[in-house]
């Protein structure tokens, strides 16, 4: 069996969210996680664990952050201090302490839209006010829209969450985008939380540029949240890292949020952490070329078979925004196609409240099952 | 090989702290967790997850508190509701976050000392002041002192952190000791976090019951706290819960906590715990057997070859408080034992201050490990 090799049956029986959330007959799409399996140092580290029955209070002390700054540096020649992480169970989790830490309630934070769900939360839960920032489509790709807030600042904003590469857009900024992201922020003297899980997965022709690693100033006012949960297909296992660019902005996080109050990442998670990061990437290089491949393959279907769908082309993630507004379908295009093509994707307006008209579509799945997701989709729209 | 059979080599080579903190010459005898293996279900929960390579976003929605509630009407015949349990990583974060939504800087919390040292920081790391409340020997065993703090009570105490069964003086409080405690909460308007995670290491004689089984009234202000990371070995895969015994108490919580800065256990501490809760039994009882012994024969040895040291008998816990004052060492007991034994123990003082003349000993070994650690120390009194 390959690294992408799994059919229907068998993801089925999976006891994972992605599997479980609809009935039997609903093909799911939706959260983002991989219909493959694990790299093999990753079940080797597990596997080490549950032979030796060793599951008393671990001794790895900086192992993650040591992963952390190894992987950083091989991969995006960003050189990072072991002193400037800290270790934690998710990006959720990441985003709340960060928000709580670095703005007082009834303060703003600045947010791209369309976005991963749970950063609107991180805003509005702990009570901060959410400026949202609408990405353009330009005909071409999702573009940033600074200059609509540069026109309309607002003196209570105190940071922005970040998300690169896009999720859901599939965007991957390059560095002149980046340039004046940094500028931006230092202008407005905002802190920047940067989500920069989906970094290992770019496609040929674009490439991933750590924020934080464009000068010491932005470094200086940038949260850098990463984990391999997302390359390396390992999401239950809960361990990510913060990165703070400066010494003072982690000073300023640990006086606010005391450390035990975030817990820790199970050793579990370390391990298969550091084996991702350090052994995992042959495996990585096999699922990023099927990933490719499906994205293309669905880019040219959708192009063919799906007119009134538009696929901006994703140049990272395995997530794909589909502006299905073309349709014209009354209220959720998400619900339509969970009720006429049983397909379970994430529906748009999770992403914001104006984007009813379209659906995220999650890829990264075996080329059959894909076929079968799509397959369904345009036999919803062809029998309207 | 039994479940109690490691030998030091085996154990030395294990990558946990016990077996890393100090000096390969240094037997370990102090941070609580077991140098033996783990139930056999555990084992094959784990191995399920790793062949499957399953680690996608886990579909467990309310397993933990599932297996929470079977296991407390099963071993304390107390029945709780799913609803008011909370998963959480550790006790120590559970505590923190307690803390942190029962009260307000600078307002106190009381603790009984000796005490677990996170609780001190639960309260000191968050603003609050430490209420100090030590127990007493009698000489027969430790006993609460509430009398002195009812004598005088301070005005801005709004909670207690209770451990029960107590670490590290291995009391399990009677029946009649836990409603004077309730009784005490409710005439003091104390919020209660009750530390229950001995629970299940509670020696012939004892009994474990539940500070918020005793009654609707205490039950409404009691926050109680457990795992099953202690009783079934397995504290590096980070899983707890907390179960509060009102709904209102829960939602205060909640409204002053965002769920998601807390995270979530992952799904190998939440299957790990599933599977030692529900099927782990039979292993706890072998692994019970053996401490009992080792708890028999420590105190045996300690009366009969180590003057000086004195050691009430622990009704639960693997835990040994020596109070090692006879000695007449002068500064820390435990330093003593490091650098004369090479036995690695707590040192009394970081359980409160007045306690440098006492030691923590971790009984949980191999009784020839426990033979050498007990007779390095002899040797090292002797050698004086």
């Amino acid at each position: 069996m390959t690294a992408t090799d799994f059919d229907i049956p068998t993801l089925r029986a999976r006891r994972t969210n992605k599997w479980h959330k609809f009935p039997a007959d609903v093909l799911p799409a939706w959260v983002a996680d991989m219909d493959f399996g694990v790299a093999p140092p990753i079940t080797a580290a597990l596997q080490r664990l549950t032979d030796k029955q060793e599951y008393g209070y671990a001794a790895r002390e900086g192992a993650l952050a040591a992963a952390f700054a190894r992987r950083m540096a091989s991969r995006f020649n960003w050189h990072t201090d072991l002193k400037d992480v800290v270790a934690i169970g998710d990006l959720v989790q990441a985003s709340f302490s960060a928000v709580m830490a670095f703005s007082e309630p009834g303060e703003s934070v600045l947010l791209q839209l369309p976005s991963y769900p749970p950063f609107m939360l991180a805003i509005q839960d702990t009570g901060r006010r959410l400026i949202a920032n609408p990405m353009k489509d330009d005909g071409v790709c999702w573009r940033l829209d600074l200059d609509s807030y540069d026109a309309a600042p607002d003196p209570t904003a105190r940071m922005m969450i970040f998300c690169h590469p896009q999720n859901p857009t599939g965007r991957a900024y390059n560095r002149t985008e980046l340039e004046a992201v940094a500028a931006f922020a230092i202008r407005h003297n905002l802190i920047v939380v940067s989500d920069e899980i989906h970094a290992d997965i770019v496609y040929p022709g674009g490439v991933h540029i750590p924020l934080a690693s464009l000068s010491p100033e932005i470094a200086a006012r940038t949260i850098t949240i990463t984990s391999a949960t997302k390359s390396f297909n390992i999401p239950a296992l809960r361990c990510a890292v913060m990165h703070f660019g400066a010494p003072a902005l982690k000073a300023h996080f640990e006086k606010r949020v005391p450390s035990r109050l975030l817990g820790s990442p199970a050793v579990t998670g370390v391990d298969a952490t550091v084996a991702g990061w350090d052994e995992g990437q042959p495996w990585l290089d096999e699922i990023l070329a099927q990933l490719k491949a499906n994205r293309d393959w669905l880019a040219a279907t959708i192009a063919a078979e799906l007119p009134g769908v538009t696929l901006r082309l994703p140049e990272a993630t395995y997530l794909a925004w589909l502006d299905c507004r073309g349709l014209e379908i009354p209220g959720s295009a998400g619900q339509f196609f969970l009720d006429h093509a049983k397909v379970g994707l994430n529906f748009g307006e999770t992403f914001g409240a104006q984007y009813p008209g379209f659906a995220r579509l999650n890829f990264a799945t075996p080329a059959p099952v894909l076929k079968e997701i799509v397959g369904r989709m345009v036999d919803a729209v062809r029998q309207r």
